[in-house]
């Protein structure tokens, strides 16, 4: 990974990076802190759908990892997605779909990705979690030897949850906010779902407006990991209460310190 | 309240005491810190069916509030428990039942208490919650003057549930292990449910030997509260990981300090 710029606010690193991953150019940013680098865990954050590596939440979470836990934190752009968006028109499209769903109140049905579409998630799943990969095998070139952590929901799972269960070197994973019987998943979903082995924190909406309650209980039962927890709260897909953000430092600091 | 002996424990202050309500004495036990009293938050403690005001469990959170919070906690005997077992030979049959249900695994049925008993369990809710009133009027006269928290899970639910949907003296409960579609609440308990105000954690096992997950679900859904999050763990009615006590604290030090 080639460091291509550096700020430092209130004690936080944050350095911005390209990793050329199968000859295409990955943005990321690590986050780390000012003074302490060796041997500090790092926490893998993958955004959502539509979102991009420097979005409000990304950002919120990797800064709190650094001030909270003196951990590292790294976010890429999905592929697709922020700096990596070819067609704008397309994107835009994509983000007011998505919001129209939302405005539109929980249907009980879960979120269906459009027949067409299908390859083109299904490529991307691929592609994020070998980029993923791709990064893990950068990170002790800047002195980040792990253990390591990922955080992500709803597209983060989508393609985290296959990165992580075929991922020896990540050590508990929050995962959420996506669930079986639908096709965000893709192919083998469930099944990927039952190898994971590692420690799982589940967040869940109750009132999510892209999935529904039975979908998101059969993802949870799907988890292989022997120590898994589902936290389901009320309201819609982007309405997990902040206070959740407590539960990933307790859940990163049992695990990875 | 009559104190009538005190321990200190690493500077854990442990009174017992007796309480007078409805010509019945009931025996409790109260946890403080040695230093500090005044204004400190006090959480109630409700021990679960069969056991008593410091079971192992009771006395380790109590504890743990007073150490990590700085808080006072209090528990009492419920009717029929501990120092208020009038029929020994009763009592171990019903232990006995109990644990017969556990080790036979989940059947996917809730738990169903004979008709017969069922007169029984609703006189004792409805003293239990009494009683806790009762604890509430006289706490502050030992310089406890809230805010005040429930915590209570299974039978600590059935007698706790309807106790804080009445009680605006609770601020904040943490109740699980219990569900609707089964008798263990009693008459009303879902209704009961509905009138809850305050924030709650609601934990469950995923495998409880006592109730199916539907029921769990639909308690936590019947909830009224607008702040509610239900947290979801493998395992069996006796198998809550421990690692929720720190979100007993998260919990508690968001609502009551």
């Amino acid at each position: 990974m080639d460091i291509i710029g550096e700020i430092n606010e209130k004690g936080v690193v944050e350095q911005r990076f390209d990793l050329k991953v199968e000859s295409e150019v990955v943005p990321g940013i690590l986050w780390r802190p000012a003074d302490k680098l060796e041997g500090i865990p790092t926490i893998l954050i993958g955004h959502g759908g539509t979102q991009h590596k420097r979005v409000e939440n990304v950002l919120g979470l990797a800064r709190r990892f650094v001030r909270h836990l003196g951990f590292a934190a790294v976010a890429i752009d999905a592929p697709g997605h922020g700096d990596r968006i070819t067609d704008p028109d397309a994107a835009a499209k994509a983000r007011s779909r998505l919001e129209r769903q939302i405005a539109a109140g929980p249907t009980g049905r879960p979120f269906e990705i459009p027949e067409s579409e299908m390859g083109a998630w299904a490529e991307r799943t691929r592609r994020g979690r070998d980029e993923w990969k791709a990064l893990l095998d950068d990170l002790p070139s800047v002195g980040l030897t792990g253990p390591y952590g990922y955080w992500g929901v709803s597209m983060g799972t989508a393609i985290g949850l296959p990165f992580v269960a075929s991922e020896p070197r990540i050590s508990a994973a929050v995962l959420g906010l996506a669930g079986l019987n639908n096709r965000i998943g893709g192919e083998g979903f469930e099944a990927t779902a039952r190898k994971l082995q590692i420690p799982i924190l589940f967040i869940y909406q109750w009132d999510d407006e892209l999935m529904n309650r039975e979908s998101g209980l059969a993802l949870f039962d799907a988890i292989g990991s022997k120590e898994k927890t589902m936290h389901i709260n009320p309201g819609g897909h982007v309405a997990t209460p902040l206070f959740e953000r407590d539960d990933y430092d307790l859940f990163f600091s049992r695990h990875l310190k």
